[in-house]
């Protein structure tokens, strides 16, 4: 499945591209007035291979969920059982994931692909891995695709094993087409789990080359201590496993998260079947570039929602070429800054399927 | 009107803030995860006086229109008539604000309050002055206020008397308390003035000191003999009437424009009644400096929508401490801006009505 869909991403379409740019402008407004909204909607006639491309509707969040063998060397204040118990209040409604979410009329679906503690409350029924996922903005769902219950220690061994890797990544895939066949126009990225900012800065590290010091930070808030910690973790995982940026299943499978492999197969998901995906934060930085290793032209249906507060984010996205379009110190992940950043993309598109031309509105140009 | 709108301007309440940032703290996220996101809210409060404050509901552009007497100066390359046909393309909803309105929910207004030539296919009866403004998210509605049609060129004398000034300010006060009165929960900047780049130069420069060179831009676009020109026009003008700052009515009878003038009128009719107003780009920075000037408190109700291209609007956020939403190289005006940070203040406010606690949800602190 890997194989097959990274076989099937393909380049933005360049004639849908220019046929975006001519329309914009013929568009009642200054030329380059929409600052980057012009080159996201064209990006987006790209991806769609027709202008105008369709309007993002049934927007879709995916939240991964996994817990990391890494917790154990302390790079969290959190429990490890907060994976568990925050799926239980996006089940709930009560994250601001939720929030955000009914606002913008999205639908949640949590996919469990590593959680180690049980699921407080946990519906009897979770929709199956493998099986379909209604797409309903009231009622988040919880999909049960456990791979294996949480990583192991990266510090000590390899996160997972190549097979589990590419099952997470797999997992992720199967999640974009059922969310695409269900309806969705565009996905988003979340994510949850206690500890995960560890694996994404080494992930981001390896496939960057910046330093461990540079792609580290303080995820939900760590004091100094924890912080220096935390860097020299993902210094002893690079040190110790050295991954091949050329082998992204091999970089996952060291250092990875079943979170990170997901969110990269969700992306690749999306970018074979040319729907966009929005980018939340650091972890879906990781992701893309894992993503990006796979497939180059994965990145043409990647839009970056928001800069997160920590470090790795920024050099995710600049290695990727994107630019964020929310940046407002946000580090919380679970998708909310992709959600904030929803009406953004919308508008960009809307504004090819509405606007009058000069000719259409009788309006004289310069 | 403006000596008892002034009056009824407060600061913020303390208390509701302070019980904004407990609430916060109680929430299912790391302290401060939200960001921007998270004071933004703790203001809203204190304009609100209550924690939660509502919800920025049946949110309403209003977008003042008006000419310019320095257009003769050759300061920007479109025809004055652009102004005119431009209210047409609002009315006939084929704008980029109306595209961005339609996906906020909000009613867009325009307000003649200065426009030179005849609105092409006006309607008969506009909504007069003085009269109750509809607030339907469906029909953009006219209302037909004006002032004179047109400032006088301030490179050679006054844009206008104090009494007209006097009348744009009121006029933007009365639209305020009409909206709101309406049932809007949120009042966005829009403003549609061939040429009105330059008097928003003209006025950030005598509120804040700045120079010509800094406080102007290039508007729509203009190119670089045009740009030199509107320097100087900036400058002539400075000098000419070397406005005083403290005396913010002089300022914009000398260099100002009606749109300018109704908006500072706009800004701090919602202060008075505790609603927030949202600013779009460097015409509403202008008119911000001007509000502040009347009454410093009213900076309480701002929210800086967006950072427009031009460089007047930095220097005008800058000396009023906001920073902005969106930064996107957005130069268009109309209120595109403000309607796109919308879901992001509606969002902020959200948390505080719909998020979990760690107590009600089960989800144990660090």
């Amino acid at each position: 499945m890997l194989e097959s869909t990274i076989a099937a991403i393909e380049p933005l379409d360049e004639a849908a591209m220019a046929e975006a740019r001519e329309l914009h402008g013929r568009l009642t407004k200054p030329a380059g007035s929409l600052g980057a909204l012009e080159e996201l909607s064209v990006r987006l006639a790209g991806l769609a291979g027709t202008c105008p491309p369709p309007l993002p509707g049934a927007p879709a969040v995916a939240i991964f969920a996994g817990d990391h063998g890494v917790h154990a060397q302390g790079v969290s204040p959190w429990p490890q059982e907060v994976t568990a118990q925050m799926i239980a209040n996006f089940l709930a409604g009560g994250a601001v994931v939720n929030a955000f979410a009914r606002q913008a009329g999205a639908a949640v679906t949590v996919v469990d692909v590593g959680v180690a503690t049980p699921i407080p409350g946990a519906p009897a029924d979770p929709v199956p891995g493998g099986a379909a996922v209604p797409l309903d903005p009231a009622v988040p769902r919880l999909v049960g695709a456990t791979v294996r219950r949480g990583t192991r220690d990266f510090t000590v061994t390899a996160a997972l094993t190549r097979d589990e890797a590419r099952a997470g990544v797999e997992e992720g895939i199967r999640v974009a087409g059922e969310l695409i066949g269900a309806g969705a126009g565009i996905l988003l990225t979340g994510d949850m789990g206690i500890g995960n900012t560890t694996p994404a800065a080494a992930l981001i590290a390896a496939f960057t080359g910046a330093d461990a010091a540079e792609t580290t930070g303080r995820g939900t808030g760590v004091d100094d201590p924890t912080y220096r910690r935390k860097v020299e973790v993902v210094r002893t995982a690079l040190d110790r496993h050295r991954p091949d940026p050329a082998d992204p299943l091999g970089v996952l499978a060291a250092v990875g998260g079943l979170e990170h492999a997901a969110l990269a197969g969700l992306i690749l998901g999306a970018a074979a079947r040319r729907v966009p995906v929005l980018l939340d934060g650091v972890i879906a930085g990781s992701a893309a570039l894992a993503a990006a290793a796979f497939a180059p032209d994965a990145v043409g249906a990647m839009v970056a929602g928001h800069r997160s507060a920590e470090p790795g984010a920024t050099l995710a996205l600049r290695r990727l070429g994107l630019e964020p379009l929310i940046d407002l110190g946000l580090r919380l992940g679970e998708g909310t800054g992709a959600l904030l950043a929803l009406p953004v993309v919308t508008g960009a598109v809307r504004v090819l399927h509405e606007v009058a031309t000069f000719d259409s509105a009788g309006v004289a140009e310069k």
